[in-house]
């Protein structure tokens, strides 16, 4: 069955205000280029950031954090070691983790390297088309780190996915489609400005993250996460600021509505 | 003796006015999520940064640098040993170095590292309460990198601290304290915005470092920079803006409190 | 022969054109201060930025992309080990590559490694005065990643070191100046706010990068990135914005002067 969701379903704003009391402690293994926007975008909707990056004491933290985000943008083989520690240890210890398989199809190595992560039971995949596509068996349509498929026509691979895996797929595009491989959530909406500055989808991987903290019910979670990060990109998106404007306002945007959220 | 400080008192634009003249090459070890940041910070009062994080060059770039911040957010094992190096040559060059110990007490392994790195006769060590008391044997409070205690709570841990290590304590919070661990400079002032954006911990310890470059009173320095940093984060909040916009105001706001000194 | 170039020509918005109609995969491997700006640059000129930054994906990664950058700001083992497999990929493929050789000469170790990767061919190495001078074995002037020298002063070792590698360099400074060793195209304008925020120097070297991709003469490419960038940012200094404020209209006109271009 396909429904929709937006902000204004009373739904969303209630988990933003869950995330705004209980300040889930969000352990996130990510990128260099968006660790920062990362942190303060889970800061702007009340979660706790925190970006361990070591083996030795990554596996540790995932045990004690409230959700984890693990996503391959800029790996290296220490980062690759503590990737899987942490997710190892979220599976164990029943905390849930979200996989962003950046640039997964485009290349061999991290293609390997996401399908051992996924036996780690992620309770959600946050991917661009192509990347989804990858990892369902599809063909690979990937260049890289953006996306050239429409996420219509990887909501099929999506599907597929989320029934061989057992995780909730969450596909970005014009629409994302968030899907349990039975259910699936379109949440339209949002602004092209999101995909003119960097960071954007690897944000929202961490939003789901700690709406997963709050929220048990994934499918929810990640679609709610998703009706946020859009309406407050469009919120941003008025008067069609420059992309340096546009990203400062999406900040500010998330801390608007989490406020709104509460009030 | 507690005594107060604020920008208000003349020596602390005097000390600002030395930095953007001597423009003090800080060496920054730092993690991934607030290197810009802190590069930008420590540009807006008129000090010179360089990120130099490899083992091989580190100790040597740490004796010809004015200062050095080690700052433990995102380890990784060529990190610590960069890390170390930059401390033992700080220490051996008669350098002053400040110790950032984030997320100290939440997990053994850094807490470790700590321990080894404050017998490197870190200048000044800035933190915030629970990462105190961790490193001063309190009980540990930590939960990763943001704090649960007040930082008056944490003060008779910082003068500890100073006391059995012989270095200048900085405890951030709603009003900084910095001790020698006989007089106590109490900081107030700030903005409650400054724990909404990532980095500002971590990129008042730079600027703690480019005051040591210029004065040789580290209770001095620190204290000094806290009020500066205290007031552009004032400044900055004027208006009630959303994180995003704040964090752009507060590196305008040290660029203009640092003009303002030098006029 | 020495000319100038600046926004004004019309070679300079058609190349820019050309980068927003082509979109090119620009393969960064840069440093974690700049890493976030740099991206967000490409993207502000319409090229799709990847920041793949280990060995086992680096040479396949650079195979395929339509350019490479290497920026030596934070260097690591496994980073070098990715940028030499980049470099040489690009070598082998035919791929243009960038080379930015951030704070050679004040520390042996990246000086050594700039020699060997300057082996592998870059189509165009940038970089500051100090560094240059480094490269060409002028005396070593270098403090770090800022630079003391005046551009003009540097424009000898530039065309001594283009002469030397067969590589077009580009000198930055108040006045750009950009070599092939036989020709010089000298780029004015700009701001001094341009050397107030960390990262510009980067991210100018990724626009190089881009400009290549679609321009095969390198020393127009190169000379053509510069001149946007110069304009960029004297459109962004209007009002002189703190610095903060500046590095966001920064990437506003950046992506402002693409539109233009493309209208």
């Amino acid at each position: 069955m396909q429904t929709e969701l937006t902000w204004g379903d009373p739904g969303v704003p209630a988990i933003l205000r869950a995330v705004g009391e209980q300040q889930p402690l969000v352990h996130c293994l990510t990128n260099i280029v968006v660790a920062q926007f990362t942190a303060n975008a889970l800061l702007a909707v009340g979660a706790s950031p925190a970006m361990v990056e070591n083996a030795e004491e990554s596996g540790v933290f995932a045990g004690v954090a409230a959700a984890v985000l693990v996503n391959l943008g800029t790996l290296s083989a220490e980062r690759e070691a503590a990737m899987h520690a942490a997710a190892a240890s979220a599976d164990v210890h029943g905390r849930p983790w979200v996989l962003d398989p950046v640039a997964v199809g485009a290349l061999a190595h991290r293609t390997a390297f996401a399908e051992n992560l996924l036996k780690l039971h992620p309770a959600v995949v946050r991917a661009n088309p192509s990347e989804v596509m990858s990892l369902a068996g599809s063909r690979a349509a990937g260049r890289g780190v953006d996306s050239l498929a429409g996420s219509e026509e990887a909501l099929s691979a999506a599907t597929s996915l989320a029934r061989q895996r057992g995780s909730v797929v969450a596909v970005s595009g014009a629409v994302d489609y968030v899907t349990d491989g039975i259910d699936v959530v379109a949440v339209p909406g949002g602004s092209p400005l999101l995909a003119q500055i960097t960071g954007t989808g690897c944000a929202l991987g961490a939003l789901v993250a700690a709406f997963l903290a709050v929220e048990s019910d994934a499918l929810l979670a990640a679609a709610s996460a998703s009706a946020v990060f859009k309406m407050a990109g469009e919120r941003a998106a008025v008067g069609e600021p420059g992309p340096g404007t546009f990203a400062v306002s999406l900040l500010d945007e998330m801390a608007a509505l989490t406020r709104a959220a509460s009030a």
